[in-house]
């Protein structure tokens, strides 16, 4: 660990809490330098929703590398990337009759993210985007300007602007907040301008696993159909299967306007990231938002592969069953330990439990470790133990995941 | 290339240009469908400047997921990082004499300026950044505040802040913009504040290949420590050897206190960034900058194997005569053709020839594509045809490049 | 009104709606050229709370003129400077027991507002100011960063920051406004920034004349307390006695840091305002914020001659006594009328009567100008009937204006 | 002074560098309650070109008075308002041909020009404005963006945005601040977008009296009408005869878009100011720029009775000869007292001595006050002595002055 503490900047934050050298990993399991080995209930916060080393991306990776395939080419046309837009379309737009152009903007969340607010400036015509408390968009100013949390907000050593924060479902108990973003849409005194658009991760994977009721989201996009406002679903990390369905945003029926992937789009964790945006709302000029690492042809190959899951929808099946599995022990856990003062939040894979206590899911997250899980806290205040492990962990892993967790809680409040 | 028109977003650019799917690349040289072989005068803008699909690299590259080696990880330990930190500090940063920490900021170079700029602002407290004109550095709201190009800035859809633009060296002919900037700081009605930060690249390599003076290099590191600002060095495309040196500013002797590198930084193209920060300035909260791709080991992997030519000074001293070379030519045909009204520029291998005449340089650039070589144009107006052969191209490839960029001037003149 | 027409921009509001030619005004009376009298239910929207041409204010006007007073003299000392700090503190601070220095910002509501901000800003070293919903605080920028209204705020031709507009007091019904301010603040994910400072006026005189309640305005207060942060009341319009006592926030016994009092500060109509810092928060550099127009020494001779009504507590008990008596008149009217779907609104001698039917108010300001009666509407969709007499009305004026006004009503309703 | 030291607010400032109480003025001249007399080389800042207490002006506001005449009347048809707006057009604007919409956007110098930058903004849809070094444009936030001055700035606690600030006339020594101006326009990657207005002060009162060139003003309206750019001229110091003529930019034969005035337009020193706005541009909706004070009629009175003085050439020509005796006298100092290390700045009645050595100007400012001047120091760091005496004062009270300053030099330099 030298090497990091002496070399590396004093921002590098999992080393800290994660304190070994990893060497290997595959499916839901990794090994460090000692050859220990740990469950993985964290997923590269959902990058890794196919689990670690999948055997058949890995002979995809290998053979495209011995064929010289070609690894970088900016926006140059390339076999992997025809091939991926293809299959994308094929596989996930035209069965669920969703009509997108896709963009590659970059290979992260952020570039995602930046790509989808100018668009909907752009198309509109207007500045103000609304986003959500306890959103997490990136760390770029554009996306930093939408994200709720105040440490990473100071982070950027200037205000952040054009972004409005409104409450998210559930955010204050016993008032709605539809009806006041309805408010401040409708009175023309609000303060608050006609936003460009409204951002939103159906469920907050890092401001505390708060899903959001599939109700609210069609209100949402309701608000925005009635005022012409751009809808944005953030789903990269929701999505890619997380929640049980492709996109997170299924269940509820509605139709975004621009949708943002990354994470687990690239099937086995390589940089990668598109967005998605409604043919009437692709009015980009060429080169109008750019970047050197939009064409991750390694990437593509891989993305292409992972998105086999999705020809049929045993592995979505899959994914909701553990959910539901996920669910019960989550409530168990609560219930059996009413100390943790718990509340269990969250969907599909992607679930946690809210602690009543200052301080508390973090020892829980570090003893885990100790035991051989990885597992991390989510929340504004860290407040949440956060449950996140690969979309392919089977019922083994997930029980001993469980337990090493259900072990450490008891030592944690002993 | 219909499943490009049809299914990618209109803002794919270099696919336009180039209007063919390439399938394999080697060293200097891509081939396409149709099997049609061209020499490759981009480098992906930069990004391979150790020439596509290095045998030593894939190798490694292959060995590595063979072994199920962790391939995403965030932050976290893992032998590749260990390894490319310490490779990192080894063959670069000692023998220079250089002391930086080493900052994963997100894999590409827009991710590297944001990290730079924030810790710039934190470190001194202060809002304002100088930037020049014709400055490129990145797409997301960040560092497009300190992008001069009207076109990507206008892309933000909201007015970008913070930032102020001054005149690079030669920007007006016959005035010394030192004096200028100068100026600006000294006098306190100047309408300027006193900023974090300089941010500025050697050579401007989306800006026309403007390239700095190293005295005036050294005249803007000595404003900066008078006035204790920041100096941000953007060497995301003229590091990395581009232009001779491991560092473009190496030969003007500067101390600079952040780099931001990224680009050829991951050796095969792979996405990857880094910036380095005077250990003094390193003040970061454990994650206040983050995000998902600042661990993608397959890429510390090949950059770990790049540093290999960076053992002794043979790769640079061989890049510094091809660099000659280059110029030589680049002058001949300005002197040859004088309906080019032609200016060279650049060092290293970064050159370009600035045409005097509207529309000409992308004229030939398109015909350079027709006649198997990759080159594209730079500048505000794409006024310049620019050269970013791999660095590891021989006298051959430069030839053959040139001749065929020779008689695409003569075509586009006949 | 040709002339005005001619010669004047299009932005002249005021002499639309009532297109005449004012020559003459005493007390609760104007004239026109046609000699047709008028009552003033307007009061210059609250500067002539002492009513036109009070004959004790001209007479000290002209005793001045006549000895070569000094009209202006920027911020220089002179006697009437020093009269009215002396007079105001003797009248008007001391008996409330309230410690302030007292600035001058210039001579306009905008200008006090504006200087608020700054101190604000300076003493906190915060940047966000928490303003209300349909609040107005003037039209230079920073005053309308924090002012509601759409049509202005889009009149800036900038994007308007460091601002977050929140629910003013009963804005959504059933849902309590503090609760949610709370939450905001207290919550670190909440993408609200600590601010600097929250500004708001008791009394909303431009945005519908909404009535806070004193217990809103004292959790207010608390909240302001608990996280350190500067209390602003903007008294431009309830204050100065509009509402019973000298200052608005009186009866809610609250304690603010910082209060801006223009329009009826002056006592005649002249331009005046002044700003009230707490001691501790008046840390201002000499000249910090400065303006020709802060040594209106005409207007301190009528000002200090104004704060006569405020020696004792008979001025402030009979306007209380008229403001009860428009109340049951308002109620009487809205009972009366049930298809004005009529609500009350305000208090005091600032009253109004929403009115439930698009375009109704203005019609009915409309009518009662005919008759001989200046009254305006207020709220962002001008649906608000506004009562704002001069104070110094009596009943027969208050009687003979409502009987106008209730004819007008009934005319309109025909 | 007690009053002001205890009651006051620490931003109070000339009553610090003028440590007495002044009762009563005439003329050029002022006196203390200690009845010492004072000569004026500072008329309100500009504001009293007219001299204090004009008899005329006086008469009339009594008269007015007496009459019971509106004084206030928020921007209602008044008898003052449509005699001031007559005698304007009929005196000013019509014998210089040209043609303009009068705006009343409150009464002070920075009401004026927030509201030129906001039609600015409307009018082209843009949002930058270019300002110059050294600029005063007035302390609320939109017009403190266009203000060079750093402390002035840092004063507003936020970041100042949308403006630009260029080189003004002379600003280096050798180059030429037009050049680089359009360099920056007409580079499409200069950074700086096309902006929706220049502002300038043709000679910069509080920035140094550094007065631009005829020529340099005439390309700078060049620039503008090339790229659409409205040009604003605040002449809210250097108009209203200041300079010699009633706009100061009458000898450079330009024909701004858009013209502030205030200070002296009232004529004796009361709050007022008017906006003049092309009629094509003039495409305000109904109050979408207000105020409370937009409508003061005792100012607009002694505004039409100062316009006499341009009723003829002979105050012009008496202003222009006054200033042709004080630069005089000006460059006779200079040369006679070489350790001053002074320059000659200005033009007309606006002129100074910019002093090489640190604090020497306050000091002789400091001085004079004793003997019996008002003058005092312009400049970024408060190096020149500034000369502003009404314009009505005789070649006696120049001379007077002159020597009083004099020997306050003689003094100091011992």
């Amino acid at each position: 660990m030298r090497t990091f503490e002496e070399l590396e900047s004093a921002v590098r934050s999992y080393s800290r809490g994660w304190p070994t050298v990893f060497t290997k990993a595959k499916g839901y399991k990794l090994w460090d330098t000692d050859e220990k080995e740990y469950i993985d209930f964290f997923a590269g916060a959902g990058t890794l929703n196919y689990g670690h080393n999948d055997n058949a991306m890995q002979q995809k990776m290998i053979e495209y590398i011995q064929s010289d395939g070609i690894i970088h080419s900016l926006d140059m046309g390339t076999t992997p990337r025809k091939d991926f837009l293809e299959r994308f379309k094929e596989v996930i737009l035209t069965p669920r009759n969703l009509d997108y152009k896709i963009m590659f903007p970059g290979p992260t969340g952020t570039n995602t993210v930046e790509s989808a607010l100018k668009i909907a400036r752009k198309v509109t015509g207007r500045e103000t985007v609304i986003s959500f408390t306890n959103a997490f968009h990136g760390m770029t100013i554009g996306s930093l300007s939408v994200t709720g949390n105040s440490f990473k907000r100071r982070g950027a050593g200037i205000p952040l602007h054009h972004s409005v924060s409104m409450p998210f479902d559930n955010y204050v108990d016993g008032h709605d907040s539809i009806v006041y973003l309805e408010r401040f849409l409708e009175d023309s005194g609000s303060g608050v301008a006609l936003p460009a658009a409204i951002i939103l991760e159906t469920v907050q994977g890092e401001g505390g696993i708060n899903a959001a009721r599939m109700d609210w989201l069609k209100k949402v996009e309701e608000l925005c159909k009635r005022w012409d406002i751009l809808l944005i679903i953030d789903d990269v990390q929701a999505g890619n299967g997380r929640t049980g369905t492709f996109f997170s945003f299924e269940p509820a029926g509605i139709d975004p306007d621009i949708v943002c992937l990354s994470k687990s789009i690239g099937g086995i964790g390589l940089p990668m990231a598109i967005t998605l945006i409604k043919p009437e709302h692709d009015i980009w000029g060429p080169g109008e938002h750019n970047g050197t690492f939009r064409g991750n042809n390694l990437a593509f190959i891989t993305a292409a592969e992972a998105l086999k899951n999705w020809e049929n929808d045993e592995f979505s099946k899959a994914v909701q069953e553990k959910g539901d599995f996920l669910k019960k022990a989550v409530e168990m856990l609560i219930e059996k330990y009413p100390e943790l003062n718990g509340e269990a939040r969250g969907r599909g894979l992607m679930q946690g439990i809210a602690i009543g206590k200052e301080g508390l899911a973090s020892d829980i997250c570090a003893e885990a470790f100790k035991r051989g899980l990885i597992v991390e806290t989510s929340g504004p205040d860290d407040e949440v133990v956060k449950f996140l492990p690969p979309l392919i962990i089977d019922e083994e892993g997930l029980e001993k995941g469980l337990q090493l967790l259900e072990d450490s809680i008891q030592h944690v409040l002993n």
